[in-house]
């Protein structure tokens, strides 16, 4: 991180918060909203508002007066519903005390770097990926170490293992795992997930999972379990206590703007993050706690829902955009981001304000992304069919005219 | 910050975090809590749940489906009505572009912290203090500088402001200043919050300014203004970008359980600031903030309630505990807390179990509070008078006792 100039007038900034990055989703946000009509398919959340199921239990909770200072780690029924999802999911025994609820998967994710690395650490990110990954990790004052993913336009995208080996150092600390992934919809197979537990076990380092779209797996071998695998399926007990999994109930329940999610971790570091969520934010409130309980415990429908939406959402976007001249998309394997290659696009970031301002579609360009991503862009398509069909419409004409 | 032995069986846990200060206020409160009948004055808050207008405009918003991502600054209308009423209190313009919303007080100290100092840098704070300052300072890899304030039985606490500037060293980068404070009721005059504004300027240091107390102040001559004096009522144009208020809905809108608060500081943060919640929280449930946006906007009421409430609690304890031999409790002149010194008791942590097991009554013990503390209790007033009589009627004898 490289000292910035100082802004007039004020003492001397933080330069790693003067240097935080600037988000290149949120850059088009600001180019194109409040335009009117305008399909937004740039942020990973869907049309569908929470469900009053839910809704009302955080409703009657309000009434009840649960509006007083809670458990730093989540009140017990909370960490007990979850715990129990858990089991149901991916088998084994429920174990609350290793959930540590918290502010949204953000929150879990940054909670998670700062018990893993040390400003100047390095931070391993297979790339294209998520990029708050990015912010926090450099806000944090680690350092981000971007390995670029493989790309095929007949089979999609792949890890190589050799190549993320070789990008571990003596300041590595952290690998991280995310799968399905954001934005390329890449599966890990349980014998990647194997491989990159064997280098973590050799180099001591930690291991974040992200498996927040794990519920959202497109491959036919996937569906008799209902989720992608998991790095769970294959982990040795002496593996367990270097993974932690950062989750959310933004997907699966339709609840992105509540800002619940939880880390799951070895119990013994419950003393840290209960600290650590003491002097960073003080929980979360006891009355939407309530109603994350009944979304986890009651959902399960609602999840399914969600699932066969983002698959019929897929399968339009896949046909729709796939067979576009110009336009490279292997239908993705995972979580629920169309991210097609505009080969004849050097620059991704110019191509998403021209579909903004030509066709009306709000996308989250490559360039956002990281390494190996400039000539893509990422469409969510976790939304209703109609608004899918309507957004094909418009894209087809300016990607064919853009070649 | 030592580094501590590692956990067995854990890749290596950063230092900082694993040497996470504990709260002396959560032992206690994990000591005691769950005893039927106790009467809980160890924690800042009333024993009033939100009222039923706030809370119902949540439901309302969560019914209209506002469950969607949304600004990591606050919605535009939330960011008005506090700088309105921001203007209302101390005179000015409005300014929402200086207000940034956060999770509670709590995320508005840490990310004012992550601006203003780099690890290994000093932040000075007078003690006794809340000690989530401590913790939250030296969550960051910052270091606290304690500064004692004087105790007179006679005539309460006192800033040396002489001592508090030949604290200040060449990697000292901020002060920070809580008035009313948190626990002595000690508030500055304007005297005072010059002086400190001329060290901030001679050191080119950031002030951090809570004032979330200052409603609650019971100095007749603050009673024309409804508060206690503020920095903004001596600072000079130059001062104005050096200064970061932390602030809460917590206290005067009972609120407590909802975690929203504010950072206020010069607009051109706002990237920073935005950054630093995109990556730590990302933002606020919307529908909480439409609730906030009623309770500033039409809270007045409550919050004159509220102040009543404690007026006649600090009464009750001042009255109480101040007249039994072995307590010396000269009235605080703000916030909401009674901090009785009981001179012959060396450990007050070990007398706050004590009153736990004896006289079924939960306080803070001094020694949460840093240097300075040691001695005294704190005990929150903001609660029913009949609670307060009650606590008082069961302290006495213990407190009597234990001389």
């Amino acid at each position: 991180m490289t000292s910035m100039p100082k802004p007039p007038s004020l003492p001397p900034v933080n330069p790693t918060a003067e240097g935080v990055l600037p988000s290149g989703i949120g850059e088009l946000i600001g180019y194109g909203t409040d335009r009117p009509g305008l399909i937004p398919l740039w942020v990973g959340e869907g049309d569908r508002p929470t469900p009053d199921f839910i809704g009302e239990a955080a409703a009657r909770a309000l009434r009840d007066g649960q509006t007083f200072y809670t458990r730093m780690l989540g009140i017990p029924e909370l960490r007990e519903a979850i715990a129990a999802y858990i089991a149901r999911l991916y088998g084994g025994a429920a174990e609350p005390d290793r959930i540590f609820v918290t502010v949204g998967g953000m929150q879990a994710f940054d909670i998670a770097l700062k018990i893993a690395a040390v400003p100047g650490d390095e931070v391993v990110v297979p790339t294209p990926t998520w990029p708050n990954f990015f912010g926090a990790i450099e806000a944090s004052g680690a350092h981000r170490v971007m390995v670029p993913m493989s790309f095929s336009p007949a089979s999609g995208w792949a890890l190589d293992i050799e190549r993320l080996a070789a990008a571990v150092t003596a300041r590595t600390r952290v690998l991280v795992v995310n799968s399905p992934a954001n934005p390329t919809g890449w599966t890990a197979t349980h014998a990647d997930l194997r491989a990159l537990l064997a280098i973590a076990r050799r180099h001591d380092l930690w291991i974040i999972a992200d498996e927040i779209y794990g519920r959202f797996s497109f491959d036919p071998a996937h569906a008799a379990l209902g989720r992608a695998p998991s790095i769970r399926d294959v982990w040795e007990p002496e593996d367990r206590d270097r993974v932690l999994f950062v989750q959310t109930f933004s997907k699966n329940w339709a609840m992105t703007g509540w800002r619940i999610g939880w880390l799951e971790g070895p119990a013994q570091l419950g003393r840290i993050v209960d600290g650590l969520i003491l002097y960073g934010t003080s929980g979360i409130a006891t009355f939407l706690q309530h109603a994350a309980v009944v979304a986890v415990r009651d959902g399960e429908p609602l999840v399914q829902a969600q699932i066969a939406q983002a698959r019929e959402g897929r399968r339009i976007l896949a046909e729709g955009l796939g067979r576009l001249p110009g336009v490279e998309l292997p239908p993705p394997a995972g979580a629920f981001y169309a991210f097609p290659r505009i080969p004849g696009e050097p620059d991704a970031r110019h191509l998403a304000m021209r579909l903004v301002d030509e066709a009306n579609v709000g996308v989250a360009p490559g360039t956002a992304f990281g390494p190996g991503g400039q000539s893509f862009l990422r469409l969510c398509f976790a939304r209703s069919a109609g608004d899918l069909h309507e957004a094909v419409r418009r894209l087809a004409p300016v990607l064919a005219a853009g070649r």
